[in-house]
């Protein structure tokens, strides 16, 4: 019997032949990542055990994207305590304040190796999936443990297969493709699964298209998200460690052709809608259209969902095509690293946001966690390109929040209310 | 006997032939400015005291500044507050979250008239005096009464002269000549003071400069700064009511040749160094080469002081001769406004700030507030080209502020420790 991605990653990182959904194994760690929320807490945990030094200086990265520059002196103390465990520890890979969101920063600087596994103390880590890794959340006192040991033991996960076909039309992206999954199977309808993404549809996609179906595997309650890697995925992780200096060497794995999975899903999309995820949860999924005209106090593009130049092109393409945004609303714009940032100042695209009276904040997690900037007040109703809708999630427990492609978020601002990219 | 630049604003405003400093004059005011920290205190007191329409919707602006985009719930909920504000009372200059500082923005915007009584809720609202207006900032309730009637009462202040002449040595800037007038005459000596700073030297300064000297006058105590009008002026006004719709006929008003001072300064800047005000008064002020070494971990460039576009270029061309920032430190930098920003993108030089590893934040009051981001922790040392470097101003209680030009300030993120910039 063949094996999955997954299971074929998780053999291999734990020295097996074989392994079956439900084993558990003791998987060697390639990349462990935390952030200045989550660093702490692993920090503070290894200093508890008496740990004196962490397993692999060079295979640890911490950065620091949500609280950046430091909005509290809370923040602020977080940031002390982490720079001084990176003197101490001599960790290599460590991003201050200014490289923006770790799911981006990884992968740009090279440190998403394929084939590997990769743990992040943060939910959405199972972004790195896109690139053929295991990549997983874990908790920051797990993640001492891997900082200890370089090791985590795993209960290998049955795989549910998407297979996607057909051709997206005109302003549909492939974050309405995942929000159309997620609203089939429910927020746990893929709870400790494996989810991987395959088809003609996916292998048009480009990388960063990709990361965005990815990202949203937990909001299924996937245990990741994974797409098999192809000559774009070995590319752009060549570059990326080529231009950085992290070169790994790194093999590519791919599912066995009698691989076993538990369902397979197949998901036609020629026909496929702007989707929304209506309040307050992610697989509250309808057509942009059915909600069409609900009035929006605020617009955000970003996150490591949707915070990428493809992503910032089509809004601005779409507010330039419209003579700019609503006077009504405000629009919150966070590109997902300095990287993106830079490009899309070669561009033109973040002047052009600046012209159009959008704000344009620092590379970081931005409005996505309703802690740092882009809050919403009680009442007010918010569009994002982000990838939870909770109750509370981008502030007040009485805002509320819909998720949408970067295309519909802009058609949005344009309209000042919800508004299908196709009908401006 | 002849009246100063400040009596014969007030005498005019308040309809006099003559006023004498310690007369109580009730002056009509022609711009009033709110911000989204103190405009809800003036609301809520007009509201508690059932004044329903304001005096002039045409003359009152309300900007967000502060706290943007929102950076919390109670933030999100003044803001709400004051845009139902706007709409109630028809206010015609309205700046949501998107245009920066409200001291930048009121001149950019055609909104400082010279010759005129300016009054804002901000303690920098003497900024304005550079263009030959009488501004002051005052409390939120006073506001109320503005707000009310348009009218404000006022002791007329006695005037302190400083005669401004020499040259300027290159990497030395008007923050310098600010500073070290600070440190002469001290943080309470100008108390109630109006300060008015001529001379060849700002005659030959650019407005932005002369805005960073008027910005500081509160620093000394002043009741407002003041600068008479030259061509300079004028053009920078006309062309600003000219490209936003804003204007306003006004007299150039000058201070009589026989006017009485209480006291004239000399002040000769050709020997002027580099300075710097150290923790944690504003007027404890060193040449910077005396505390050359200190070691630094965040440099904040911008604000009302320090943000506008010939801070930033001189701080890149600094930074960029020079290879960098220190990999010690972090550098935020906040443009004055959203003009700043398109101007400095125009021109290349956030791109460049962004290649350097320097974060560049949305134009806002950042770090100067040390409430917003860019907040200091315990034990860690901030330089700033802001205004104010009292305990705690940036962040923790334990931190300290040194306050220093732009010049000053990228040489310290070169070096990653106090540095003039002539010594790089």
């Amino acid at each position: 019997m063949g094996m999955t991605l997954a299971e074929k990653i998780l053999a291999k990182a734990s020295g097996k032949k074989e392994v079956s959904p439900g084993d558990i194994v003791m998987a060697k760690i390639e990349t462990a990542m935390v952030h200045d929320i989550t660093g702490p807490l692993t920090v503070n945990t290894l200093k508890k055990e008496g740990i004196e030094k962490v397993w692999d200086n060079e295979k640890i990265v911490i950065l620091f994207d949500h609280q950046v520059p430091a909005d509290s002196i809370n923040a602020a103390e977080n940031h002390i305590l982490m720079r001084k465990f990176v003197k101490e520890q001599n960790i290599k890979h460590f991003y201050d304040i200014r490289e923006g969101v770790c799911h981006q920063v990884l992968p740009e600087k090279g440190h998403v190796v394929p084939g590997t596994v990769l743990v992040g103390a943060d939910s959405h880590t199972c972004t790195h999936g896109a690139f053929g890794a295991f990549a997983t959340g874990i908790g920051s006192t797990d993640m001492a443990a891997v900082f200890a040991t370089g090791e985590l033991w795993f209960k290998v996960p049955e795989t549910l297969y998407f297979n996607i076909t057909g051709e997206l039309k005109p302003y549909v992206m492939s974050k309405d493709v995942i929000l159309h999954i997620i609203g089939k199977v429910g927020a746990d309808g893929a709870t400790y699964k494996a989810c991987q993404f395959g088809g003609e549809t996916v292998k048009n996609m480009s990388i960063s298209s990709r990361m965005t179906m990815t990202n949203m595997a937990i909001e299924m309650g996937g245990k990741t998200g994974l797409i098999e890697p192809d000559e774009k995925t070995i590319q752009y992780v060549k570059n990326a460690m080529k231009k950085h200096g992290t070169e790994r060497t790194f093999e590519i794995i791919k599912a066995d052709e009698d691989a076993e999975y538990e369902e397979v899903f197949e998901i036609e999309v020629n026909d496929l809608e702007p989707m929304i995820a209506c309040p307050h949860n992610v697989d509250n999924v309808k057509a942009v259209r059915e909600v069409a005209g609900t009035p929006i106090d605020q617009v955000f593009i970003g996150s490591c969902t949707n915070g990428r130049l493809e992503d910032l092109r089509i809004a601005i393409e779409i507010i330039e095509k419209h003579g700019g945004i609503s006077d009504d609303i405000r629009v919150v714009v966070t590109p997902a690293s300095r990287e993106v940032m830079l490009k899309a100042m070669e561009e033109g695209i973040i002047q052009k946001f600046y012209k159009y009276e959008c704000v344009v904040t620092n590379p970081s997690c931005s409005a996505c966690m309703g802690a740092l900037y882009g809050i919403l007040g009680p009442g007010e109703v918010g569009v994002a390109t982000s990838n939870r809708n909770f109750r509370g999630r981008e502030g007040s427990l009485d805002s509320e929040v819909y998720l949408v492609s970067p295309a519909t978020a802009a058609a949005c601002a344009v309209k000042g209310e919800i508004t299908d990219p196709r009908d401006l």
